[in-house]
Protein backbone atom coordinates (compact mmCIF):
# COMPACT_ATOMS: atom_id res chain seq x y z
CA UNK A 1 0.00 0.00 0.00
CA UNK A 2 1.03 4.10 -0.56
CA UNK A 3 0.98 5.61 2.38
CA UNK A 4 0.97 9.98 1.66
CA UNK A 5 2.80 10.79 4.97
CA UNK A 6 2.70 14.41 6.16
CA UNK A 7 5.35 16.10 8.65
CA UNK A 8 6.62 19.53 9.61
CA UNK A 9 10.58 20.46 10.62
CA UNK A 10 11.11 23.49 12.44
CA UNK A 11 14.04 24.87 14.61
CA UNK A 12 13.27 24.26 18.42
CA UNK A 13 12.36 26.97 20.58
CA UNK A 14 15.86 28.07 21.76
CA UNK A 15 17.51 28.54 18.31
CA UNK A 16 17.79 31.45 16.74
CA UNK A 17 15.54 31.57 13.45
CA UNK A 18 17.72 33.70 11.11
CA UNK A 19 15.30 32.81 7.98
CA UNK A 20 12.25 33.64 10.55
CA UNK A 21 13.78 36.96 11.34
CA UNK A 22 14.97 38.16 7.97
CA UNK A 23 11.05 37.24 7.11
CA UNK A 24 9.64 39.56 9.92
CA UNK A 25 12.08 42.38 8.99
CA UNK A 26 10.70 42.67 5.72
CA UNK A 27 7.11 41.94 6.53
CA UNK A 28 7.76 45.37 9.10
CA UNK A 29 9.25 47.46 6.15
CA UNK A 30 6.64 46.38 3.63
CA UNK A 31 4.28 48.23 6.38
CA UNK A 32 3.29 44.66 8.72
CA UNK A 33 3.96 46.54 11.74
CA UNK A 34 1.20 43.84 13.68
CA UNK A 35 3.91 41.49 13.05
CA UNK A 36 5.63 40.25 16.01
CA UNK A 37 7.52 37.28 15.13
CA UNK A 38 7.89 34.82 12.27
CA UNK A 39 9.36 31.29 12.32
CA UNK A 40 10.06 29.28 9.41
CA UNK A 41 10.21 25.31 8.66
CA UNK A 42 9.79 22.51 5.87
CA UNK A 43 6.58 20.79 5.55
CA UNK A 44 7.36 17.21 3.91
CA UNK A 45 5.42 15.22 2.21
CA UNK A 46 6.19 11.37 1.49
CA UNK A 47 4.77 8.78 -0.76
CA UNK A 48 6.09 5.23 0.25
CA UNK A 49 5.17 1.71 0.39
CA UNK A 50 4.26 0.23 3.34
CA UNK A 51 2.26 -2.69 4.70
CA UNK A 52 0.43 -0.70 7.62
CA UNK A 53 -0.19 3.11 8.60
CA UNK A 54 1.96 2.16 11.61
CA UNK A 55 5.24 0.94 9.75
CA UNK A 56 4.79 3.99 7.48
CA UNK A 57 5.09 5.71 10.61
CA UNK A 58 8.03 4.38 11.90
CA UNK A 59 9.77 4.23 8.33
CA UNK A 60 9.41 7.98 8.42
CA UNK A 61 10.76 8.44 11.96
CA UNK A 62 13.78 6.78 11.18
CA UNK A 63 14.19 8.69 7.84
CA UNK A 64 14.33 11.83 10.38
CA UNK A 65 16.97 10.57 12.31
CA UNK A 66 18.87 9.70 9.50
CA UNK A 67 18.58 12.39 7.00
CA UNK A 68 15.34 14.59 7.56
CA UNK A 69 16.01 16.32 10.52
CA UNK A 70 19.14 17.90 12.26
CA UNK A 71 17.90 16.66 15.54
CA UNK A 72 20.55 19.15 17.42
CA UNK A 73 18.68 22.35 15.99
CA UNK A 74 15.18 20.97 14.19
CA UNK A 75 11.96 18.88 16.11
CA UNK A 76 9.81 17.62 14.04
CA UNK A 77 5.63 16.45 13.73
CA UNK A 78 4.49 14.09 11.23
CA UNK A 79 0.81 15.57 11.03
CA UNK A 80 -0.51 12.69 9.23
CA UNK A 81 -0.34 9.31 7.35
CA UNK A 82 -2.82 8.83 5.27
CA UNK A 83 -3.58 5.75 2.53
CA UNK B 1 -4.89 40.45 20.55
CA UNK B 2 -1.26 38.39 19.69
CA UNK B 3 -2.76 35.35 17.26
CA UNK B 4 -0.67 32.74 16.01
CA UNK B 5 -1.30 31.80 11.97
CA UNK B 6 0.30 28.61 10.85
CA UNK B 7 0.20 28.25 7.06
CA UNK B 8 2.09 25.79 4.77
CA UNK B 9 3.29 27.20 1.01
CA UNK B 10 4.44 24.03 -0.96
CA UNK B 11 5.39 23.91 -4.55
CA UNK B 12 2.39 23.26 -7.20
CA UNK B 13 1.66 19.54 -8.51
CA UNK B 14 2.65 20.43 -11.79
CA UNK B 15 5.75 22.05 -10.64
CA UNK B 16 9.06 20.28 -10.62
CA UNK B 17 10.29 19.91 -7.25
CA UNK B 18 14.07 19.62 -7.36
CA UNK B 19 14.62 19.66 -3.74
CA UNK B 20 12.64 16.98 -3.12
CA UNK B 21 13.75 15.37 -5.88
CA UNK B 22 17.17 15.35 -4.28
CA UNK B 23 15.66 13.86 -0.87
CA UNK B 24 13.84 11.27 -2.47
CA UNK B 25 17.73 10.33 -4.12
CA UNK B 26 19.22 10.26 -0.83
CA UNK B 27 16.77 8.37 0.87
CA UNK B 28 16.82 5.37 -1.37
CA UNK B 29 20.74 5.62 -1.09
CA UNK B 30 20.40 5.13 2.05
CA UNK B 31 18.51 2.11 1.30
CA UNK B 32 14.83 3.14 1.51
CA UNK B 33 13.74 1.52 -1.20
CA UNK B 34 9.88 2.48 -0.21
CA UNK B 35 9.96 6.10 -1.00
CA UNK B 36 8.66 6.49 -4.05
CA UNK B 37 8.06 10.60 -3.92
CA UNK B 38 8.98 13.73 -1.64
CA UNK B 39 7.42 17.10 -1.62
CA UNK B 40 9.18 20.15 0.04
CA UNK B 41 7.56 23.03 0.95
CA UNK B 42 7.53 25.67 4.06
CA UNK B 43 6.04 25.69 7.18
CA UNK B 44 5.62 29.35 8.27
CA UNK B 45 4.06 30.40 12.01
CA UNK B 46 3.54 33.82 12.52
CA UNK B 47 2.60 35.73 15.54
CA UNK B 48 1.03 38.43 14.59
CA UNK B 49 -1.52 41.34 16.65
CA UNK B 50 -4.89 41.88 15.05
CA UNK B 51 -8.39 42.83 16.51
CA UNK B 52 -10.08 39.50 15.53
CA UNK B 53 -9.18 35.79 13.90
CA UNK B 54 -10.64 36.79 10.76
CA UNK B 55 -8.66 40.27 10.13
CA UNK B 56 -5.60 38.23 10.98
CA UNK B 57 -6.37 35.67 8.29
CA UNK B 58 -7.02 38.37 5.87
CA UNK B 59 -4.09 40.31 6.84
CA UNK B 60 -1.88 36.70 6.56
CA UNK B 61 -3.27 36.47 2.98
CA UNK B 62 -2.19 39.66 2.04
CA UNK B 63 1.49 39.11 3.22
CA UNK B 64 1.20 36.33 1.31
CA UNK B 65 0.26 37.94 -1.68
CA UNK B 66 2.97 40.31 -1.07
CA UNK B 67 5.97 38.32 -0.17
CA UNK B 68 5.45 35.16 1.34
CA UNK B 69 4.08 32.94 -1.61
CA UNK B 70 5.55 32.81 -4.86
CA UNK B 71 2.19 31.98 -6.71
CA UNK B 72 3.56 31.21 -10.12
CA UNK B 73 5.13 28.12 -8.51
CA UNK B 74 3.67 27.99 -5.39
CA UNK B 75 0.72 27.32 -3.07
CA UNK B 76 -0.59 28.12 0.57
CA UNK B 77 -2.97 26.90 2.96
CA UNK B 78 -3.32 28.18 6.68
CA UNK B 79 -3.53 25.34 8.67
CA UNK B 80 -4.45 27.36 11.87
CA UNK B 81 -5.28 30.59 13.47
CA UNK B 82 -5.02 30.29 17.39
CA UNK B 83 -5.66 33.33 20.14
Amino acid sequence: MTFNVKLLVYPKEEVLDSPGKAVAGSLLSLGYSSVKNVRIGRYIQLLINSDTAEEARQQVEKMCDDLLVNSLIEEFTIISVEA
